[in-house]
């Protein structure tokens, strides 16, 4: 039986899979995040030893954290860039695959959670959709008929400039690039440093601030992208009362220009469903329309 | 000979052209617009008139000025919505061709110039492409390899929320929505309110204001979208300097953060090349792909 890797990459933990043809899995692992060198010799060995006991692997699909190049043309291809996580630069994951010989796909694991929402979560059925995850960093995947959306490379929502009132949050932002884009005031890290700890036990106030900087962004996607639904996950959203404040304040900014989205939001702004299974659920479905797609290249 | 009825549909005029099936134009006319009954009238007669001397007209092309429902699938589509165009509001632009009985397609006007663009002008070859206009309104057309983006309905990047520094720029903003949204501040109708003239004999601090806005969006539309390349095109972005100020502030607002656009930005955010031709040859191309879409059905 062909069978499917899938790669949950994470800068703290690589989740790793073994599918069947049709994304059942069959076996499963999490191995923590060390050197690439160290950290892609326990992957390899454990696809090796897991497709030993269910049959060979026919494909990979990998969600990975970022930021790393995701086109196939570009020479950055599958390395990790900027990424300040030290050691990782310039790494490539699927260079640690290539000796499976078999289709790749590469995508950020916002991406890959995005599709595993799509295509068993709560983006079921959209035919546009945007996932947010907030965090330790801040990330959109949109997808368009279950396809994932990217120009030249993957989104960075998380850079997006919102509006910061000083008088409200005097809080310069953490970002090392933009200072109070964001991922600069409202990421996890931010949230730490603003206020020293996380936003579990914070006040309707600090609730109310964060929610504000999500809602910029959810009603910038409205703009730019026009989903049928937003997923927002991720620590930072997990705090109590957090999504209900998003979908007031995405209503109230967008000010009934968008008639699909001037009413009660419950049903457009929604937290995933699939929790910690989002990512790999759509490493596994690109693993699997990378072997459909190559099966049919062959004569 | 079959030929491609195509109607760039303006706020003050219809722009109506009949092309060969290569798109070739063989004849064009421009009528005012008036009411939508008297207006439609006149379209339909001219191209009655036209296909008789040139051949039936086997598909339409619209690119419309809006909001417009540009979803086949919705109640509302080809129908003008909160357009403040008075009696426009609940016209229907294709049930004025319908007699034709042919195949038409429609979309926004913004998205016939990206597409005319990506044709023939400034876009051509670009595998992602975001076209901007800055005029009466605001909007943005986005493509991927050719195929024109849009979620559930068609962007509205005019009412995205940019920063705004009330000790440079006091004005309110005129958006009857949002007040200082980017159409509300940076829109030629903004500019005429705040300074009671439009941009072409503006002073370089004047300039510069309205090059911040643009660069804002143009900052969202890198880290949304992408794209490998944006054009500005519409009255405002004519103003002497202003392109130039664009790119400066759009890298200075990234700030490294994306590789491909901390550069000279000359190449990347460009004026259109087609000018006033944009939209027709959108629409155009629009056309000659419902005809194919329509053929490829046939038994």
């Amino acid at each position: 039986m062909t069978t499917i890797g899938a790669v949950e990459a994470g800068g703290t933990k690589f989740v790793l899979a073994l599918a069947d043809a049709e994304g059942a899995i069959l076996e499963q692992t999490r191995i923590e995040t060390r050197a690439p060198a160290a950290t892609f010799a326990e992957m390899t060995a454990w696809f090796e030893a897991a497709a030993a006991r269910h049959g060979p692997i026919g494909a990979f699909g990998i969600g990975s954290f970022g930021p790393i190049g995701i086109d196939p043309a570009r020479p950055d291809y599958a390395t990790f860039t900027t990424t300040p996580k030290p050691g990782w630069s310039g790494a490539s994951i699927i260079e640690a695959l290539a000796r499976f010989e078999v289709p790749l796909a590469l995508d950020t694991d916002v991406n890959a959670a995005a599709l595993g929402e799509w295509l068993a979560g709560a983006g079921q059925g959209r035919g546009s959709l945007a996932y947010t995850t907030i965090g330790t960093g801040v990330g959109t995947g949109v997808l368009k008929d279950g396809a994932v959306l990217a120009g030249w490379s993957h989104y960075e929502s998380g850079h997006l400039v919102v509006r910061r009132d000083p008088a409200r949050d005097p809080f310069a932002g953490v970002c090392p690039f933009h200072g109070d884009c964001l991922e600069g005031l409202a990421s996890g890290p931010a949230i730490e440093a603003r206020w020293g700890r996380d936003l579990s036990s914070a006040s309707p106030d600090q609730i109310a601030l964060i929610a504000d900087y999500a809602a910029q962004l959810a009603a910038a996607l409205v703009l730019l992208h026009r989903p049928e639904r937003m997923i927002f996950g991720g620590g930072v959203v997990k705090a109590p009362g957090l999504i209900e404040q998003v979908r007031l304040l995405t209503r109230e900014k967008l000010a009934g220009y968008i008639a699909e989205w001037d009413e009660d939001l419950s049903h457009r702004i929604v937290p995933p469903m699939l929790g910690d299974k989002a990512g790999i659920t759509g490493a596994i479905e690109m693993g699997r329309r990378a072997l459909v797609t190559f099966q049919g290249d062959q004569p």
